[in-house]
């Protein structure tokens, strides 16, 4: 009977694809992961290993002897194999490599020579390529006589004698027009290639605005290199996605959600020492107001109200100019104008806060003085909010470093720094 | 002069396609884009407000007159028409379903009966289908004789006489394969049809896994109603994360980045009023220890610390799980596992920090006893922040709240409360 049921599940297993394998893997604890792995057959090993996360591959990797290896790396295509090489144990790679032929190889050391987050880096080899001069029905019987077409082949590539890019033609464009017309006539010629060192968000940008499903990668010099797919440009987009969202808490989104608890502390470690380094900063300021906060213990009680507001409001619009930021809806020209509504807008949910806060700091500690102070913090910390807001991710841009992931941050030290010293410093001049 | 340039800029913008022009429309304050708008061909300006952003459409929208409007949405598809229709002004729905054919208008109520972001709402109803009894050498015939196929073609759909859906074949199939054989000996029955009230996450999940093109869509009786492409899918994955990172910070994807600042102020106000409750709650924590702050206004000075070290690492575990959440990673079973690792992870970390915290506390005011307390409050915070990292999206989760829009708010607010709660709480027991 439990033989019964193993079969069963490894039937289940079998009969999915390999990225939903690679999910179902990563979303099991590591002593279930291997258990899964061993129900996985051969052939599919390889193409799980593809869609797996880094960590959880390299950890599968290296539970596998080089046979296994060499087995699952054997049927995979020259741009997948590209992406797993580098997990590879050093000597097996070279193993790898000679058990490939000669074009396969070079192929593979031309994709590798592209970074893994490029144009060239996502490419396949496997356009399918013909040329001007012939008509549509010689096109025809060349690709019966071929046989099979690769995946997501929506349009050949028209190239000339010296592999140099002419255009494309769409595959049902073959189906439709007239046979006796030549590729010249019939090709679209206006559709430019995509140089190879084009960043991956580049390239997903003009997959999205010309709804593409695969665009040729041209040389520099004009020749053709490959081919990329929508497959990898919709994973390109999600990764994308996923890795803003996990910057934002300093984390990355190839990490195992099931790392072990030490490989774990000491990656998010590195963060928090960060903003323990920005909070000591934030304490400092309230520690130079020591002698008032003695005398006046309301501000202390109102201390985090005044900060955390900024801190809400400032983050609003950071995320507002970051998404605008990553959309490339934000230049020079526009920025000023976004810098004088969000100080705007600041101001104006600052009255209504400030408002309210004030009022109710007053009628809590029946000190009017007390409650002018506040409305006058908050104003202060909202406006330097709207300012940090817009500011910081442009400065951060120019520096050169991810908005994402050192922008919230930044700006809450802004405004926790401005909150205290502005309800604190105006409470000594004010209130002593 | 000026009217050459303006010419010039015309041409320009008329040879974007539709989705940038609305890009570059959407990054332009309102004033410029009126001039921008008058510049695009009466024949894009459909294609352009379905790619824009629902605020800036209805602007555009108002500033038209009937007959513009008319013409507009005259050569729009007919899936593209149900997303526009419902932001024109009623008088003028009534005269575009007038102006459409039966048959047309029959589909697109078809459309309209699902929602927006379902597989349903999402559909094309372009589909080419072919019966499974003709041979390819037929289905080309017919394919020669019906003329140009609709964009991203990539399979037809084998139905019956019924309009039952059987399957599909790829183009490519048909280009390969032996002109002799039936369809029904080449289809791919195997995949199966999209029920249309999938939710469109789903099916993004569905193209993603299957690494699709286009898809069926089939409904309960087993008649095929449309097909789904994957621009569309790459939309809804834009779309998602979009609303996910917007979300965290209380605002709407749909909204226009240079709306009106009393527009806009509006909006962020909620949002604002929601945290402002939460700082309110904070503080009120601190309120009832204003009698230990006067004695040792210490505490003070590291009460942020305490407070925002919490919600730094449980912000981590956070977006940990609601990663997890979305990519549909976590259940019941796993749960439990992840909260032990999490909470043996913040208390790891929190050996540190508190240990870094509590020795910098006890040097800075020299006083040894307020040092091991900061370190007790800091080991608390984390102890909470790690469960409530786990614990409050799958709460919420379970409430039908998005944990990406509430569980920052949530989190922040329980690590602050119990991170004041702890600190004073303790420095009341132990140093009056």
């Amino acid at each position: 009977l439990e033989q019964g049921s193993m079969r069963h599940g490894q039937r289940m297993i079998n009969s999915m694809h390999p990225a939903e394998i690679a999910r179902l893997i990563e979303s099991l604890p590591p002593a279930k992961r291997e258990i899964i792995w061993e129900f996985v057959e051969p052939e599919l090993e390889g193409d799980v290993l593809v869609e797996l996360n880094e960590e959880v591959r390299s950890e599968l990797i290296s539970g596998m002897d080089a046979e296994e290896l060499i087995a699952a790396t054997e049927d995979l295509e020259v741009d997948d194999l590209a992406d797993l090489i580098g997990d590879l144990p050093e000597t097996l790679i070279e193993r790898v490599l000679q058990s490939m032929d000669a074009q396969d190889r070079e192929r593979l050391s031309s994709i590798l020579a592209f970074e893994a987050d490029s144009a060239g880096g996502l490419m396949n080899l496997d356009a399918v390529t013909v040329r001007p001069d012939v008509t549509i029905e010689v096109v025809l019987r060349y690709l019966r006589m071929r046989g099979e077409l690769p995946d997501r082949t929506d349009r050949l590539f028209v190239v000339n004698r010296h592999d140099k890019y002419l255009g494309g033609i769409d595959i049902t464009t073959l189906l439709t027009e007239d046979p006796e017309s030549t590729v010249a006539e019939l090709m679209d010629s206006a559709v430019e290639g995509i140089s190879p060192q084009t960043p991956a968000p580049e390239v997903a940008k003009l997959f999205e605005n010309h709804d593409l499903v695969s665009a040729a990668v041209v040389s520099p010099e004009g020749r053709l290199l490959g081919r990329i797919t929508i497959d990898d440009v919709v994973d390109v987009i999600r990764e994308e996605a996923e890795r803003s969202v996990m910057s934002m808490a300093g984390l990355d989104e190839e990490d195992d959600m099931f790392a072990g608890v030490v490989t774990s502390a000491r990656r998010r470690a590195i963060w928090i020492s960060a903003n323990l380094a920005t909070a000591f900063l934030a304490a400092n300021v309230v520690g130079m107001f020591e002698a008032t906060i003695e005398k006046v213990v309301a501000l202390a009680v109102l201390m985090p109200i005044v900060a955390s507001m900024g801190g809400i409001a400032g983050s609003q619009t950071l995320i507002l100019i970051i998404r605008g930021l990553v959309l490339g809806q934000i230049e020079q020209s526009n920025a000023r104008w976004l810098l004088w509504r969000e100080i705007a807008v600041g101001l104006l949910n600052g009255l209504v806060v400030a408002g309210v806060v004030g009022t109710a700091a007053g009628l809590w500690f029946r000190a009017w003085a007390l409650g002018v102070i506040v409305f006058a913090a908050l104003m202060i910390n909202l406006l330097a909010a709207a300012i940090a807001g817009v500011g910081v991710p442009l400065v951060l841009k120019r520096l050169g470093i991810d908005p994402a992931l050192a922008g919230g941050v930044t700006l809450t030290t802004i405004t926790d720094v401005i909150g205290f010293a502005s309800l604190l410093g105006l409470g000594t001049l004010f209130l002593l």
